[in-house]
């Protein structure tokens, strides 16, 4: 069997193009229907409330889709409000990003120290933590909210001494601790892979909670029989929208995505999901 | 004649207290209404669509309030939607953030070489570009848009390495160049003066155009005899709302504001302005 219908990608902005970036490498026939709510952008700062409001109506918007998947790319929503997006989107299976990054940095970790970076309401839900836990409760985990991480991603500094400086800044602690596994606990970090690598030297196994994730939905939709056969570009035939007018956006999308969208679109979310 | 309505405040989020903060020192009796668009914030980086929406809302929000004047505190708002605030506002004067910065620069500068750091949207609008070249077209104008150092200010990162390195990376050029008079083109970069002065030398005198636009409160208040000279505490009964329930803040708004604020409320700008 195969099922043509779109994978649904929630995002609060542009971050989770690296999630559609892995999903498209994996799985080159799955057509894509992305919502970001640049509206709100970034939403790594705000209140629970407004990240709630975020979850709701972008989930409302992409269940408008026919979707047969729906993955939370954005790991402040998957932290603060998956339960949010699962109400919301009842005949769906939903993949939040924690979960995935989580569970392949517990497999890795030799020294049963695991370290995460991520934007601040993530890091203070307590959710990269508590999932940890659950998998195997002798690993202890170390938090550090990193904001400027992704402003830096924002000004498409990627090789810079300011941000090296800044890796340092966030990292230095883990470290000197012997953390031998991180976490990119935002799926806008990726495009500083290289940086932070450069930081925390090579013992330091770096994952990309955005690359486990698109994994873990190739895995779910194998597993359900809803793999999309019949189609060798399922990318060309998938749709991008914003909350907000995209401005001089180009290179970062492209740093994000890998390559030019397909097709961009600006949708107000409160339209349907009020 | 002594006027008790109080001065309206327009602002994109909380660096606007810094203006306020001017106020309560030049004219401790007056009462000030505040509203901060915080739920669109950082306004400096959004299209101007959105800045106009954030003009036309917070303005009509203002209005409700019995005002005698609005300043514009967001020099984004100030830049690129000053025209959409006294639309919306016929009633009262509107004094914007930009000319009064512009015109102390203009006046100091000997070597007739001004600098303006700002938000990204405040310097693509080209509007200091245009004031300063209207006050006095032999004087040649440097523009970089840095919205690395309101990322700074955000996390209070005000005496850093980071922060020192960042302030280098964009100012070095007018250093070399020979700029002498540096204007600060943001409400929210007051508390980085320190930092800013330390990087740039005691050659280049700092604008700070959150004093100024006080100072023209100030003049414009006294010309039209509008001045509340019955009270001596206008702060203690002033009122500050912002569009997004302010979490964490409290290290942030007392550092823009220079005290904890009277009193804090979460007003929907959309229920008014709409």
């Amino acid at each position: 069997m195969s099922d043509g219908r779109p994978i649904g990608i929630l995002d609060s902005g542009v971050g989770g193009l690296s999630v559609a970036r892995e999903i498209t490498r994996l799985m080159p026939g799955e057509r894509m229907v992305y919502f970001g709510d640049t509206a709100r952008s970034p939403l790594g700062n705000r209140p629970d409330s407004v990240i709630r409001a975020c979850a709701r109506e972008g989930a409302a918007v992409l269940n408008e889709f026919n979707i047969k998947l729906l993955v939370v790319a954005s790991t402040t929503i998957s932290a603060v409000a998956l339960d949010t997006v699962e109400k919301t989107s009842r005949n769906v299976p939903v993949i939040g990003s924690v979960m995935p990054g989580a569970r392949a940095a517990v497999l890795r970790t030799g020294d049963r120290k695991i370290g995460v970076v991520g934007m601040p309401a993530t890091i203070r839900s307590g959710t990269y933590k508590n999932a940890i836990s659950r998998l195997d409760e002798s690993v202890q985990v170390y938090e550090n909210a990193a904001p400027l991480l992704a402003s830096l991603v924002d000004e498409m500094m990627l090789d810079h001494d300011i941000t090296r400086l800044t890796a340092q800044f966030y990292l230095y602690e883990m470290v000197d601790i012997g953390v031998d596994c991180l976490i990119l606990g935002s799926s806008c970090l990726p495009p500083l892979m290289e940086v932070i690598q450069g930081t925390v030297g090579t013992r330091m196994q770096l994952i990309d909670s955005a690359l486990w994730t698109a994994k873990e939905v190739q895995d779910i939709l194998t597993a359900l029989d809803l793999r999309n056969e019949a189609s060798e570009d399922g990318a060309a035939q998938s749709g991008f929208m914003f909350s907000e007018e995209q401005r001089d956006n180009g290179g970062r999308i492209r740093l994000l995505y890998g390559s030019e969208l397909p097709s961009m679109k600006t949708f107000d979310a409160g339209s349907i999901g009020a």
